[in-house]
């Protein structure tokens, strides 16, 4: 099958239509609260005024976190429908949120489009954005947008509860922590590679390539892992290695992972060989969870691992001193580490 | 003198030094996080990790607001700098909550830059808005950064605290109400056209083109109003027309303005003659406030309103029907309607 714009029978990007600029603001803002109302039921104030308001559950800690997604540095219009392309900003968005444990409540977002931006995109991005909030138990609370001369920029801000002290800190690990990880890493990042190179796909890379544009946030793990006392953790949106440097840095410690514990689809260490580590434990964007819990607790919190969410794999250890070390196996040899992939300002 | 960047002492933009392409991206979060962190105090846990943690105050309810700042349609390099540039962006997201009456708390950024940006650049814009959230009482909970191959844009989120129901809200109005506003109208509407023109400039006009840079949320105001009972209100960053037929759309009536009665700069009539009104209720930007009240309310409103606040006027009322008018006076005849200034998708 031919790479291109993911086979959905969703608009692609600049179908045509009236753009931006034929329609002007107004009628872009009314469109565009419209869709957010049908996902901003639990706000006490919806879009449409100053700001939206929001009446927090007594004794909940609030969450916030931002991220935005920049046409040409993390996609590209022929990648993405812009359905998908609004259900992926809110879902990198909500796993910081998965990444501290918390559960979402509600979201906001900045588009920055072009006036020549077809005006049923932006409705498009929209539909993703309110479907995949609304999906997460997240009100549509608003947002602004601006023409730009320049690229799509979507900016999302999430905000999420948690009980005060129950949540995953990236500064919460000990030496002797065992790391784990949720489901299978690298997906994404061999997805972007194949975006990148272009071509003829097979239906395995296709789904590679889905990895990387449909992910979604692993809120009910984040949640488990918090009832499970686990208190050190976060997000892998750049990459295992890249997450537990973080980790190690704040907790004053350093990490060793176990190359041969890692978990990664058959099919992707065949398809890229001695670059597999590059993508699993390197690449990003798979935006699986990591924590570290003391190895006494373990056996517990696997026990008590409900088998509908992302299965956790023991993958390394945290030890004394800093810095992440690559191991090819508990008590191996060191291997040399894996190329990291930052796509800003290389 | 010359129209330029502002005439202080602060680093203008490209002034030089490593680019975020030479001090790569760790380097930048780093110093981003450590001036971020001079004004987290107020935070459970600060910038750093994957989400900010914030414990509100039992009992309240939370206002969230977002505002975006795009180069070359909302600002120019040449006219600010960075520095001005961080403390505007989070001044025009704070009026959001004082339009609503709130107290702010906590707020986010987001800032695209491309790569060839001078990194000290970027601290500038957030070293001026960690020092304007400070001065609001606004902690800082982090934000992201992107490269982008297009203008700067910062996009900045804002939550506040209210008393559940004491909140300005755009569909409290109702026919009979008078409509106050704080300050005087038309001075950044007045910069702005400067900037655009370009050349020399009185020190009178340094003055309107400041008001258009340095911008100051109406916070105190918008809580004084608030504690005297008014239940509708907005700010003014479209200008009073565009804000009027938004509270009128939302409340279910008209209203009328009387150009006698608006609040301007004696100087702002006399430079820019039959053209003031485009500037007074047409152009916006001053981040003032205006609310609508039961006559019976003014006297002691007026009576009790700090003079250390923006002086309130009384600019008009709403009446029965839809729609704004322009009248000369209070039963005046009435004039054809300014052009109000939208840049965005034009």
């Amino acid at each position: 099958m031919t790479l291109g714009p993911d086979p959905t029978s969703e608009r692609a990007f600049d179908e045509g239509g009236p753009t931006l600029a034929d329609t002007g603001e107004r009628a872009l803002l009314e469109a565009l609260a419209e869709i957010a109302r049908t996902s901003s039921g639990a706000l006490a104030i919806g879009p449409g005024d100053d700001a939206a308001v929001w009446s927090p559950e007594p004794g909940r800690d609030l969450a916030v976190s931002q991220d935005a997604l920049v046409e040409g540095v993390d996609f590209q219009r022929w990648w993405i429908s812009p359905r998908r392309l609004g259900a992926r900003a809110i879902a990198i968005a909500l796993s910081d949120l998965a990444g501290m444990g918390a559960a979402p409540v509600w979201c906001s977002a900045t588009l920055c489009a072009p006036s020549s931006t077809c005006f049923e995109d932006v409705l498009e991005i929209q539909r993703g954005l309110s479907a995949a909030a609304s999906a997460a138990g997240c009100a549509v609370a608003g947002g602004d947008v601006s023409a730009i001369d320049g690229p799509l920029v979507i900016d999302v801000v999430v905000g999420g509860t948690l009980m005060p002290g129950a949540v995953l800190r990236r500064d919460g690990g000990r030496p002797g922590d065992v790391v784990v990880v949720t489901g299978t890493l690298g997906r994404a990042a061999a997805g972007l590679r194949l975006l990148l190179d272009g071509g003829e796909v097979s239906e395995q890379e296709q789904a590679w390539v889905n990895a990387q544009l449909s992910p979604v946030a692993r809120i009910a793990e984040g949640l488990q892992l918090i009832a499970s006392g686990v208190r050190c953790g976060g997000d892998i949106s750049d990459g295992l290695l890249v997450e537990l440097e973080r980790i190690t840095d704040m907790s004053g410690c350093g990490a060793e992972i176990w190359l041969g514990r890692v978990p990664v689809e058959a099919a992707l260490v065949s398809d890229f060989g001695a670059a597999w580590p590059d993508l699993a434990i390197g690449g990003g964007e798979d935006f699986e969870l990591v924590a570290t819990l003391p190895p006494s607790r373990l056996e517990k919190l696997v026990e008590s691992w409900p088998p509908a969410l992302a299965p956790l794999t023991v993958v390394g250890r945290l030890r004394e001193g800093s810095g992440v070390a690559v191991l090819e196996r508990e008590g191996g040899a060191s291997v040399p580490p894996p190329r990291t992939t930052s796509r800003h300002f290389g």
